[in-house]
């Protein structure tokens, strides 16, 4: 089967500044792409006409979906409109339903409409109009049935175009320019796995299964594994998928998946068994500096399973608030197994939590030694079980060993809790 | 004088499927702005052969430097080296110190060569090389004299293309495409000052100014005021920014700024007038739950200044740790000035340090109620200055109410480290 041929064209000064990356091709790219469609080219364009006209031309001839956003403000150099309807050959008409928003927009806001406003209800003859219901500039959708072409023009704020291509551009879409291609794609999120370890055991199966394509995405720690299936029938392209997620599964550990949603970070995935569990939590945090508590805050609801937490940057605040004892700083440091591991029994006897986690390293750049390089992170778990430390060697600038020791010590607490479930369940 | 214009093509199949947005570009453009070129499109591309080709002949023809990343590496996937080669009429021929330095590369990993790689060293023929000190494509550079066009190849990663585009690509541009424009821009960051209130009392500037150009930048609870002076004499052009400079701060607070460079965020403003006063501050969080100190523990060095803060989710945590009274909340509340209050003074008894704020509201979406609506906060101050608090409703989600609210405390913190800075000066 023919793949059906998009591309975008985004319009913004600011992009070709270099003041913003291109964020709205990206959200639309995944949006086409899910509809089945393949996006071939972006192109981000000034406030140069012919630079315009001749884009919009050469895209309508390569491709059949031509998705526009921005430009259709109330000034001059707002372009799309009028060079669309060039293009297509179609002059600009009042569309009197988007006079009337217009006019309704600036009347509900008490304030007087400057005339000017009024070209924006303009839309090429012909057209269909995507009426805007969070601001004032209408879209449009211009179909060639005979040539099977779409030129579709939307606004520039995400907020104004997702209702217009979440509601008449995709019904559109679906029922004019039918892919017959389903995707489906699944990622399996994993923190504190190497790659090479994935590779290894799921290597075999790269190019083994019919329809579906496996990928990894590897960001510092962390491994997402993309399952893309592909097929026309929505069924039979869900069963691949499921399939091929069973043949990944039976290769890895499990509980090596935080979660199988992109966009879920780990601290919800802790959050979710904390609740599920019932339990509740608390930190100790020397170099991470209120980091894990602050991931584990950004969730709603997280005053259930963390009541509190205390940042004990020196050393006097891990004798005061936790009782590390002197003898322990002295003898084997503040960045030392034994040092992260009463920090976390001190917090749990301080704050009655079920689980309690300590954390002490160097972030950097200073406060290294020979023997206690930067990235050096010390991890000290306490719970009703006993007591667990660990220690990491995290390569990178500050920022990022912070946030690998935040992943690392919230993926130790998920699996303690994943095992909490797996008991409560037996 | 002409502007030079310039543009970008990115490959990139990940950005077309909108895993990303295009940075490249993004980061390029800002480098190409302050040579003072024109950036006339961004163009993406994905492993269509025909679609590449078409892309680079039309922007070669429409722009006078055309830069493009991406697409060097050693499959059959990536095009720009051989469609470049095709476009300009220069067939690839092996550069013997690419090759050298590719073989290398392996050598030293103690890796065989796959044959394959040695693709990438093959540039089209007249073409400068840009050796790659990170990876194994080399970029290259094409130079047409005649025609006043140069197309300049580099390879994807930001860490190899960087150095090409800051060595060898800044010197050739500047030395053959000077543009003879000056473009200097300068960013004044506000927190907590309403757009309006900027508008208002910079308005009459905005045209004012031959050769400025004023923009506002805003984001929740942020403004960035950009000044722009383009000019053709670097002096010249450093005066005009300067005596803009000069007059927006004759009309505002210049307290309002809290740094003049951008990317500068808010927290290093506050460890700078820290560490510059040698004060030492402590934080008592609650609903913002540990992201002001893991913001002011972003910065390298927060040690000297920060030394211990408290997460008091719960009511119980409030009162051990912080002493707030359960009087104070039995009657005003959790969320309430007299317990943010309580919680400052607490916190600056149990940590000694110079100031501390104690930090409480609804981030929401639950724990609302008709008095105390999602959003609202109250901050309360304690140094030796004495006890002040402030009330602030934010609108937004979860998070943004959490980040405002820490823009918030931090500025507050900033305005009365600034007075202490200036008695200390007097």
């Amino acid at each position: 089967m023919d793949t059906i041929r998009a591309e975008i064209i985004s319009t913004g000064a600011e992009i070709l500044h270099g003041l913003y990356p291109d964020t709205n091709a990206r959200e639309i790219s995944r949006r086409m792409k899910d509809l089945g469609y393949s996006i071939v080219h972006h192109t981000v364009v000034g406030d140069e006409k012919e630079g315009l006209h001749e884009t919009i031309t050469r895209s309508i001839q390569r491709s059949s979906i031509v998705i526009m956003t921005g430009g259709l403000g109330p000034t001059e150099d707002d372009l799309n409109r009028s060079v669309a309807a060039e293009v297509w050959g179609s002059p600009l008409e009042i569309d009197p339903k988007a006079e009337e928003m217009i006019r309704r927009h600036f009347s509900i806001r008490n304030i007087p409409m400057p005339e000017g406003n009024l070209v924006q209800a303009r839309i090429p003859g012909g057209a269909i109009p995507l009426y805007n219901d969070y601001g004032t500039a209408p879209g449009f959708l211009l179909h060639d049935k005979a040539k099977k072409r779409v030129l579709i023009a939307m606004p520039g704020p995400p907020r104004e175009w997702r209702p217009m291509f979440e509601g008449p551009v995709r019904t559109f879409l679906k029922e004019r320019f039918p892919s017959g291609r389903i995707l489906k794609t699944l990622t399996l999120r994993t923190i504190n796995v190497p790659e090479s370890e994935l590779n290894e055991r799921l290597r075999s199966l790269f190019n083994a299964m019919e329809g579906v394509s496996l990928g990894f995405l590897a960001k510092p720690g962390k491994v997402d594994i993309r399952i893309t299936a592909a097929g026309t029938d929505r069924t039979d392209t869900e069963q691949l998928l499921s399939d091929a997620r069973e043949r990944i599964l039976s290769r890895i550990d499990p509980g090596w998946i935080y979660s199988e949603e992109e966009g879920i970070p780990i601290e919800e995935a802790v959050a979710d068994l904390l609740r599920s569990t019932g339990r509740t939590v608390s930190l100790a945090e020397s170099c991470t500096g209120g980091l894990i508590t602050k991931r584990l805050t950004d969730i709603p609801g997280s005053s259930v399973y963390l009541r509190e937490s205390i940042v004990t940057y020196s050393n006097e605040a891990k004798r005061k608030y936790l009782g590390v004892r002197q003898e322990t700083l002295d003898t084997f440091g503040a960045v030392s197994g034994e040092t992260a591991s009463e920090m976390a029994l001190g917090m749990r006897h301080a704050s009655g939590a079920d689980f309690s986690m300590g954390i002490t390293g160097i972030a950097g750049p200073s406060g290294a030694s020979p023997e206690k390089p930067v990235g050096l992170v010390y991890f000290g778990l306490s719970c009703e079980g006993g007591a667990f430390t660990w220690q990491r060697r995290f390569t990178g600038g500050r920022n990022l060993i912070r946030e690998r020791s935040a992943d690392f010590a919230l993926d130790m607490l998920r699996r303690f809790l994943l095992g909490e479930k797996a008991n409560a369940e037996t």
